[in-house]
């Protein structure tokens, strides 16, 4: 890398705090935009980030601010870390502020709802720069484990692979290894799907059943992923890859996970709305995307039994139990 | 089914018993061959397995033998449920009692030591039979949920359709959902190499690696033994099935996973006879195994990294420290 590079982090959620401090330990400038002032104000404070990583303590050179356009400012790479549902809004109030040809990275995973659109296609769109300027980092990267520097390997995609290079630079350290990759539509509907399959373990393990099924679940669920990238355009090769069997793995597999405590929660018998209460308030990505997931497969006449099961389960009162057998009792075949 | 199946079941360890109540609650006539007398007394009078599923109670239509001309008498099926280094030499002992022209099942996971042939081929030579006579079972199948009766998916593999198909109806049951392929070599690939990469998951879990590492291991371990089984003649989906990914996640997942656990003692520092000690004088399967695929790799000029560390901690004297740093220091590139 020739020089630090000016980066924004825009959000200040448990992954946007966690990769504002890779990137500032990787040696770059960065200032992460917290929205209520008292948040930005704790973390150039006290270190910390007291809502979301209370134990982990933060970079000196890491700077909080509630001001967007000093966030932004001069910026060679800005990073958005809203949620999925949540950030063509957003990204529309920043547009003005962003720097002409700072790359956009997105780590947000999801469908937009509306649109059903990928993240990149929402960021290129409403900030107006061509996709090759878009990146989005995605893999098994459990936040917590990443603030408290356990060994993590990611992927860093971008349509311009030079880009995709230099974020890569930019985000290395010895506890965080990105590899590049030019698969956008890939590594984003394996990013978005995991969430869906996520829930659907964690509904298995409310109901009490083990890892036999939880690892089947997992393996059908890539499978109806890939065959929903496939279609859109993607290389199938990327599910089998860091962001796809990799995330979902360790999404899937971990307490940590807030998609699938969520679907442990409805496996046991809560409702949504008591899952949300206990959440916060806040529902899971999976619950909202399973539904633009559903349409965007049914758009393109790809069949996705689990994403569709945990979309009636979520939003058609559909019960855990009888959701569980209607997949178990699926007519036995060729593999 | 036309009619239950005469079916042997020779080995009463926890998969070979606990595959034997499957074919017995699918309704077929079963008799599982026991090496100790002992332990077929106790099977026929307590209807269970003292050694190895205390707790599980055995159907009563399923019979126990000490002798194994008596249990493959007429047989349709002859299923074996031995380890796979000692595979050659006990069917060697049964060969001249095996009923012409029954399906040989293989339950064991491994590559033989010595000749490095799959366990299909050391049947189909050691019985002389045709290759189309041999079938493999494999899948995420964690046996003490299985004899639980956890809801249970898997995959019947034999070059003859119509065979897999026949053995697909003889082990159907309510909790076990068995799917055909007709790729042994993928399958008995992707059942020795995840007994591998559940030692490397184990060591990392023992080193204090957390889930993104071991979501990492378990993708590039897929990742390796795709390669090898391609170079072998395998369908690459294969490997992102049941018996390749499924299998795989189960058992790097589950505490239950021998080898796995196994891996968790070298992790923490404990020596190879420390942990063979502690399970019970056995080496977990994995520990023989990584010898014989790292030389199947090499013979095809296939690159494993972590089969080749997983052999080095167990042979070399290379200590699992180390050994992690020496994966997770290899060059970053594109994915």
């Amino acid at each position: 890398m020739a020089r630090p590079e000016r980066i924004a982090v825009l959000g200040a959620g448990s992954w946007g705090t966690t990769f504002a401090k890779v990137l500032a330990d990787a040696g770059n400038d960065v200032v992460l935009w917290a929205r209520r002032a008292e948040v930005a104000e704790a973390i150039n404070e006290s270190r910390r980030n007291p809502g979301y990583l209370p134990d982990v303590r933060l970079p000196e050179s890491l700077r909080a601010t509630d001001d967007a356009a000093a966030a932004v400012h001069d910026a060679d790479v800005v990073v958005l870390a809203v949620p999925s549902q949540t950030l063509r809004e957003n990204l529309a109030g920043w547009q003005p502020l962003l720097p002409a040809g700072a790359t956009l990275v997105s780590l947000a995973k999801g469908v937009e709802l509306s649109t059903l659109k990928r993240m990149s296609e929402v960021i290129a769109e409403v900030a107006d720069v061509p996709m090759d300027q878009v990146a989005v980092v995605s893999g098994p990267n459990l936040a917590k484990e990443i603030a408290a520097e356990q060994p993590t390997a990611t992927v860093v995609a971008c349509a311009d692979h030079d880009r995709a290079v230099a974020l890569q630079h930019a985000c290395s350290t010895p506890y965080f290894r990105p590899y590049t990759n030019t698969d956008l539509i890939g590594i984003e509907i394996a990013g978005a799907c995991k969430n869906v399959i996520a829930l659907a373990c964690g509904m298995a393990v409310g109901l009490g059943f083990g890892d036999n099924t939880m690892s089947s679940l997992i393996t059908r669920g890539l499978a109806e992923t890939t065959r929903l990238g496939a279609a859109l355009g993607a290389d199938p090769m990327t599910f089998a890859g860091l962001a796809g069997l990799g995330d979902l793995v360790a999404t899937c597999m971990s307490p940590l996970s807030r998609n699938r405590t969520f679907g442990e929660r409805l496996g046991r018998g809560e409702t949504l709305a008591q899952a949300q209460e206990a959440a916060h308030g806040q529902v899971s990505e999976g619950v909202k995307s399973c539904s633009s997931i559903r349409q965007l497969a049914a758009r393109h006449g790809v069949e996705m039994p689990i994403t569709d099961v945990v979309h009636r389960v979520c939003h058609e009162d559909l019960q855990p139990g009888p959701a569980a057998a209607e997949l178990l009792g699926r007519e036995r075949k060729a593999e």
